[in-house]
């Protein structure tokens, strides 16, 4: 990829046998869209990056993790700006467009001398080679087991368009910006305000739509950047047909990463995709599906192969809402287990036990009282989410 | 006790080495006040008792452990019918007096005829003496632990008030009725929508300021009855003066039974008690107590002793409201930890850490943005809880 230069490398803040510090650099400045944390609590870095994304622009993004410099009071503030004065003046160029991102525990002050000592050996060493995206997938982990990257082609006009998608995630992952941190890099020339309707339009059928452990994060931030250094001529509209491909490229690329942040959940086994059918709205079935998803008894029930339809039902009713229990269909994978709110007489436990071994395992809800549907992805519980979440500090 | 049998036998539904069927009958009829759960999933006894309900006259009471005859369409309907048909036989009663519950696995189809078979040898048995209680807070468990009794006794105008309290529940347990099961027992004299509003005030305090796992059950059931063999002069102001000890024994009995029940939740090694203050409303302070109670990482967290507040404040963070991060105060027992948005000096990790090695924990925000207040209780998350839940039919 052209325009764009990665250097990694270890800052001794956390970890001390691998890369945890992401430096990023465009020789010209490149277009960003993103998309941030609705937690009332932010970090002192998404504070920053949501008062420069009027901008659009970037020059530099910096990223560590092991700390996510979140409720550090002044000390986080004061500590971002010294990351800022460092990088605007080695790379003579604006503050707001200088990306700031943190992943790691919250509530410790950053060892910001550690980091800021780093800053001119990655300006040094930064290149773009094929292990540039494997790299910074891997600098960015935290109890994440395996680097998440992801690389597609779309067309514009006959164009090949890149697209490199990198995330990090497996714990505190819930609805609203479920990723911690990504970032996907192209380099099709599309209007900023177009690539942010894009990023959304992309987030809430991928990010937007998976759950690990209901719990969700202070510092989620979600990047899409352009180089703007493929030959495609600029797009400016959202409707324009010559987008189709790279809008369901883009689609792709975060559903995918979004699930493999589910399938690298802490503990995690299996995906549960949930879809929830012929709801009165949107809001609703998501909200339906959620609360399946979110369900301690459903995902421990599937983590055991347990076909315990029951726990499906209390979690749909738990959501309150007018829905008919005696209309309700219910099927797991492509067995029917409920028919108009009956057990069905084809239903075998036995058969369903069998389906639940799979990796990936489908609950289909039908509500009959609407039109729209909506599908979210959960993961099922074990032991071992537990285990994780208490060592996670020591 | 005076004009109340009790009779518990085993039914061979699904347990065998123990009682689980539940027969209570009033010599003549007491009143009744009921409070049910939320869920838009109810199960037939709940649809059947909801329908009585507005007549506060009980003649008779049957419950089940084992299965909650939940979802379990026209048959569900049929065995509930089966059972009032044989009861009012036998008492030569009105079937709208006569209450039935039911708890365990949903989704199976009740053995009925197991049932009803039992039902003259309880009625041949009942009886009252001092195990008459604690038989039938054992025969109501599923995964509870250890049967949920509590006795007390107030004061009105001279005569002594006997309060008997029973309950079951240990998963599936959330805000907003999180019993599944508890019978409170008196003698008082006291118009029965008194009764009413005296339990749902002491509900609100207790059985709906609860959470093990933020799952909500299909069957959650309270009632308070009184058997009127007291010899006090009937009551029917809810702020009549003399009321003021029977309310507050009654508040004191059902908090310390949520708290039973919160103790023996699954895999539970500790209960966490979580003040919310000075929010805006009510409303608000409870939702945000609810956000921390129910956070599997802090539960985790608090499990391992860890004091890992950035947990707490990601937590507070994802209820979304409105808060100011920057002035809240955050104390785990009496030690600070945030004043007004910034780590306290005097934190020291260590002193937190052996805090939370006891058995009760208390955790106090306060938001400084309004003057309510609201307290919660919850529980630690162990890896047995995810164990039990994975094991629970097999």
């Amino acid at each position: 990829m052209q325009n764009i230069k990665i250097a990694t490398c270890n800052s001794e803040i956390k970890y001390h046998d691998r890369d945890d510090l992401l430096f990023i650099s465009f020789d010209n400045e490149a277009d960003i869209a993103a998309i941030f944390t609705q937690s009332s609590v932010r970090a002192a870095p998404v504070k920053w990056c949501q008062n420069i994304i009027k901008h659009q622009k970037i020059k530099a993004l910096l990223v560590n993790a092991g700390n996510a410099n979140c409720y550090t009071g002044n000390n986080g503030k004061n500590d971002i700006s010294k990351k800022i004065d460092k990088i605007s003046k080695i790379l003579n160029c604006n503050k707001e467009h200088i990306y700031i991102c943190s992943t790691g525990v919250i509530g410790e002050k950053l060892q910001i001398d550690k980091i800021i000592n780093k800053i001119d050996h990655l300006n040094n060493i930064k290149d773009f080679n094929d292990n540039s995206f494997t790299d910074s997938a891997k600098s960015i982990m935290t109890t994440d087991t395996i680097p998440k990257y992801l690389f597609d082609r779309a067309n514009i006009d006959d164009n090949i368009i890149n697209i490199h998608a990198i995330a990090k995630g497996s714990g505190m992952i819930a609805p609203n910006m479920a990723t911690l941190l990504s970032f996907i890099f192209c380099d099709a020339n599309i209007e900023p305000q177009i690539l942010s309707k894009l990023l959304k339009d992309a987030a809430d059928l991928s990010f937007n739509s998976i759950t690990i452990d209901s719990d969700q994060s202070t510092n989620d931030s979600l990047f899409l950047i352009s180089t703007k250094t493929a030959n495609n001529k600029i797009i400016n509209n959202i409707d324009d047909p010559r987008l189709d491909d790279f809008k369901s490229k883009l689609n792709k690329i975060c559903l995918d990463l979004a699930k493999l942040i589910v399938l690298d959940g802490e503990g995690v086994k299996k995906i549960i995709e949930i879809n929830v059918n012929k709801a009165p709205n949107k809001k609703l079935a998501k909200k339906i599906a959620f609360s399946i998803g979110n369900s301690p008894l459903v995902k421990s029930a599937i983590a055991a192969n347990d076909p315990n339809w029951g726990r499906i039902i209390a979690a749909i009713g738990k959501s309150y809402d007018k829905i008919n229990q005696d209309i309700i269909d219910l099927d797991i994978g492509n067995h029917i287990i409920i028919s108009k709110g009956e057990l069905s007489n084809d239903y075998q436990e036995s058969i369903i036990h069998n389906y639940l071994k799979n990796e990936y395992v489908t609950i289909n809800v039908t509500l009959n009282i609407g039109n729209d549907n909506a599908t979210i992805y959960s993961s099922d519980l074990n032991e071992e989410y537990v285990t994780i979440n208490k060592d996670y500090r020591s």
